[in-house]
């Protein structure tokens, strides 16, 4: 069951840990004590040297603060908190400051930050990332919106505060990098790993020119097991790579046959499949 | 607390009931537990002739099913049920008919969709309301959207199917009722429910002229408790009029000095308060 | 050629007079010359005691002003002025009643503020709107956003300035009668003119339910010719009904088969072919 | 008069050439005659190894086909063609490749593709691009939407046929060259000529760690005298850098204080003043 994806962080040859719990992992769909049993779960199988972030994020305050402390309590490294989002109209920076700076406070663990507008209608102002990068607990952000310009910015000016840009998707992974992030968090590392390792690598060594065709390479891919196809796209597409993709829950519904051939195609067209 | 909205539903002189859990009702910040008692202890609470509709909408299918039961059991006279809109990417016609129809086929009350795009960043698609309106247990929609031309046109398509559409709220109940909706239900009665259910009793006897008055003098109060200043907006207007806002949960936050100005000029300006 | 579109406002058994260069005359393919020797041409086609509305706006102040002076040499009885929309980003409340201040003072015929954001991309703000209802030479709005909300808002707060909201398109017609529109520039008009006055005449009567079920019937129709089939759309329509609709300029390209068919269907099924 | 902007593209030290009549040059405030005008004059003075594109996009495909023609005999080396806009919801794929490949047909002057969905909201689809990039006298695009995801797709998909692909803007041009893009045509090159050349040739010469460091600190400027404060940001910054930015034409409106004041703090918080 892909629960989780790929967490590159900038030091090496392979993927430092897993993110357990993001979108990908269909957590909305996940009962409180299934979100934490699953995280469990990966704790026990996965080697003590690989980091595990778990999402943690609920729409109140009080039950995000409540699962992140029940998240620690099972073995996450880190928390990752998306943005609450029902009422994003009124998530402006203040209301965002002040979430997470309460969620940080409370939380046993490091917080990493997640923005993902395609499912919450919402990017956390880049202000509000700039002020909750100098909470002593908050270490990073997951950013899904693509937006490089907006990547760098951040960059830019949470540089002194040891704060980790991390690019939420592998389709401006190199681009990320380029501007200086540190590291991913790819939902196709569910089924190219090595592939999104690779291009890590080749970003922090400045080979650039073999990066860029490797990115190149992804981008269909990557958009194919996200925003296109989604879900349904990704788990399909891991049962092809000889994993376990399994079932989605619904109301997400199994790809149409016409649907699986154009996601194979953006594989086999790039030569992964 | 507001946990509830009038609930219009073009009968008679005074409101036909509440719905308790929908957007304004803060439902996500809510546990699954504190969901259901707040509906008991209205249901506890209201006359018995007057309907209580409970918003059990969850993100999963089997999460709002098991929601909805619950809703019955503790006193619900239907449900409401909100479209899932995490992953409104992949929110077409085939998964929210897929979704509406298990929850109906196992609901032991009435379904009653809901579509709030405000909140899911989602319009249910006018073919599913159509299709869902001829199963046995769907007796009707809330449209919050705002567009007059899809409400008509759902009324034009579901009319054997005596299904009900309901306005979603109070800024648009005349031209609602002008094009076919047989009830409301509208935040503002939180506020000014009197005035409400006269607009809806001058729509029903044909008194429009005296009915454009009213509907006018509605707009900017209504929009101001809702997408203006959202529900904190909404909590302090009930304060104002003698009832218990009472404070909104994290991570919305209370408004400020000029806000609150700002809101009660919409209500000042048009001789409410 | 569907250069024009009927105008009906508010008097009688009969459309009022037409719009000439509104969005469907495709007035930003047609050179200076040729969108002045169109109106010049309906001038002389029409009879006296018809009102010819002629499409003026331009990018710059400057040009619509010169357009607006032509156009009224040419025959015009007032000038509709479409918002600027290029630098869309950047035409606040305070651009636009600049802009639409200079072209109303300096017109000899009167202004009609024109808001149509599914091509401009832009709202004109209501608070602009307002204000400008006070210019003795500004004399109304033609809304073609659809939001009936805000319409009636229009309405309520320039009701001392006799101030005339039109309804921009046939699919909130009714609505924005019953919330105090005094008349409607339809594109839908060019082929189910007399349907279109029909269905005036009925609110202006007070014929509800009558209205209701006209206005009905031609929701789909005016969706099919605006927003889903847009000009080529309505140039097909007008052949199918005896007009001359013609070709398109480019880049605007002809129906495929199959939109054909699915366009005859939005009229058939609703009993107007 | 800011009538250009920089056009680095891949070769040296310095700017290779001017875009004159951008989205940056009022295009659409000024008569055709105007705008030929503006490129002649540009061309006199401009040395003879430097490139000038001229923008000649009009709404209809003969309106631009004539204005192409029309600058290659002022003295233009190659046209920048925006996309037709203001039917924008029916300018898909099939329309734009229609429009192009007529364009490109009659042009006696190279074709560069202009996508800026900012103004005219609308992105040139990626397979339109693919597809355009096959024609013999089309010879690159300018992408302004900043999705580098995007802009790698188009380098990927487009690697075969010489076709070069240009940033649309600063704040993403280290991003675009990391992804393939071969050059950038930028707004703030305006006032930051050397400095946007510089980030160039530290990106082509693969000093990576530099050019983030220039990059970061053009990021803020380059926001500001495009989406944050547009044309007159870009003019009054002008006239601080010792250029002259000149008056904007209505309906644009210059810049209040606290704008200026807020336009000056993204140029010296970067040490640019």
């Amino acid at each position: 069951m892909n629960q989780s994806s790929l967490y590159c962080c900038g030091q090496g040859a392979k993927h430092n840990g897993f993110v357990v719990q993001g979108s990908n992992g269909e957590f909305p769909f996940l009962t409180s004590s299934e979100r934490l049993e699953v995280v469990s779960r990966v704790r026990q199988a996965l080697p003590r040297d690989k980091l595990l972030l778990a999402g943690s994020g609920c729409e109140s305050t009080q039950a995000t603060v409540e699962m992140t402390v029940s998240m620690a309590q099972v073995g996450a490294d880190a928390a990752m908190v998306v943005t609450p989002c029902y009422y994003h109209g009124r998530m402006n920076s203040a209301a965002l400051i002040h979430h997470y700076t309460k969620v940080a406070d409370l939380s046993p663990i490091p917080v990493v930050l997640y923005s993902v507008p395609a499912n919450t209608g919402l990017d956390l102002p880049v202000d509000a990332a700039v002020t909750l990068s100098q909470h002593p607990n908050i270490v990073g952000i997951k950013d899904s919106g693509g937006d490089v310009t907006r990547i760098g910015l951040i960059v830019h000016k949470t540089r002194r505060q040891d704060f980790q840009v991390l690019a939420g998707s592998a389709g401006f992974l190199l681009a990320s990098y380029a501007v200086g992030a540190v590291g991913g968090v790819c939902a196709l590392a569910n089924v190219l790993g090595a592939q999104v390792c690779q291009l890590e690598r080749l970003c922090l060594t400045g080979q650039w020119e073999d990066a860029q065709k490797l990115q190149h390479r992804l981008i269909e891919p990557n958009t194919a097991v996200t925003q296109r196809f989604g879900i349904p796209g990704l788990k399909k597409t891991m049962d092809w790579f000889g994993y376990y993709g399994g079932p989605c829950r619904a109301p997400l519904r199994e790809l149409s046959a016409p649907q699986e051939e154009a996601l194979r195609l953006d594989f086999t067209s790039n030569g992964w499949l």
